[in-house]
């Protein structure tokens, strides 16, 4: 595997753009911007020849990634020499409403993650991961909570897949008709969409009324 | 593979959930509500050795699942005959705040599908499947936009993915703490996430005023 020798870029031969390459990007500060934004990923791996794909939370710490090894359980025990994995976030952004049935698309951003995870064994480390796991999830929480105890950063198990191979996909803007489709009398544009939190739920059994920003 | 020999189970020995089966169903309408409410899956598929995990648009007819070709394009040379993969679907419900970092979590409702997946070769089919794709996105749309031309249909791949075996998972409610936690003067509870429709933005060669609902 080469490994491109510029460090702000994360192509190789394995994430080159195959399709719609004009959509793509290899840039590293555009893959995090993506990465940030993000609640969840796409853990997929092979077991016993058959691919997985899981849902599963994860942070950044700069050119590494973490996510929860629970998302990993079916191939942990082969952890001891690393993972082959591909760890994907999609962010939807729009659906594109075109005059054709053929040129509708959607708005999005996503990133794709080849490379080997492993199993995090130092405490330190793992702490850090979780810490950016949680702040991923809702930001300044880790100082509001209760830390990991001994015990349950040993029942945890958090894998380490580092940034150096990847690619970033972004289709934005209007819907791309036929020209022909252009006289067509139907609406086109696109319908933007985002992840938009509700009012907050509070636990029956919560002490305290103050709800974190 | 042994097929649960009753059709309204997707339960099969690969789709037996190991962790947190307690948050699992293999009740095929409970996954068929799951994917019907997605936009996005995330198509997992192995080629050369390696996972690869790639966003795509769906829909669902009956008990088949239709997702668009493009999706599996690193592999469509091999699919004669069919290629194994996993198909996805996550919905995020919200984000749970416990009063521990051990105790976060995510509400979620999640179907994993395991299968073959086939290229739709007749024009018949493709066309319903490509309806299916479009129905998925916006209801009702089919009926006001151009209809692919039989080059469009050329040019377009559907795979077709019977679901024959696959689990759900859905995390609801509020955190499940400590019990010695529930002391601690933290706010806990849900902060609910929806993916929200913005204001509609007209592509500016629009023709029609009229939004559509």
């Amino acid at each position: 595997m080469t490994v491109s020798t510029n460090s702000d870029s994360l192509l190789t031969p394995r994430t080159k753009l195959v399709r719609a390459p004009e959509h793509g990007t290899h840039d590293r500060a555009t893959i995090n911007r993506i990465l940030d934004e993000g609640f969840v990923c796409h853990v997929g791996l092979i077991s016993s020849g058959q691919p997985f794909v899981i849902p599963t939370g994860y942070g950044r710490v700069g050119d590494t990634l973490y996510f929860h090894g629970s998302a990993a359980s079916r191939m942990l025990r082969n952890l001891q020499t690393g993972v082959e994995l591909c760890l994907t976030v999609t962010l939807l952004d729009g659906l594109v409403l075109a005059r054709s049935a053929f040129a509708h698309s959607m708005n999005y951003r996503s990133v794709v993650i080849l490379g080997t995870a492993e199993l995090v064994q130092d405490d330190e480390e793992k702490l850090a991961a979780l810490q950016a796991i949680s702040e991923q999830i809702v930001p300044g929480r880790w100082a509001e909570v209760r830390h990991p105890t001994a015990q349950e950063l040993k029942a945890t198990s958090v894998l380490r897949l580092p940034l150096t191979e990847a690619s970033a996909k972004i289709r934005s803007g209007p819907p791309g008709d036929a020209e022909d489709d252009y006289a067509l009398q139907v609406w086109a544009g696109v319908l933007p969409l985002s992840l938009v939190p509700g009012q907050p739920v509070e636990d029956a059994a919560s002490k305290v009324q103050q709800v974190p920003e």
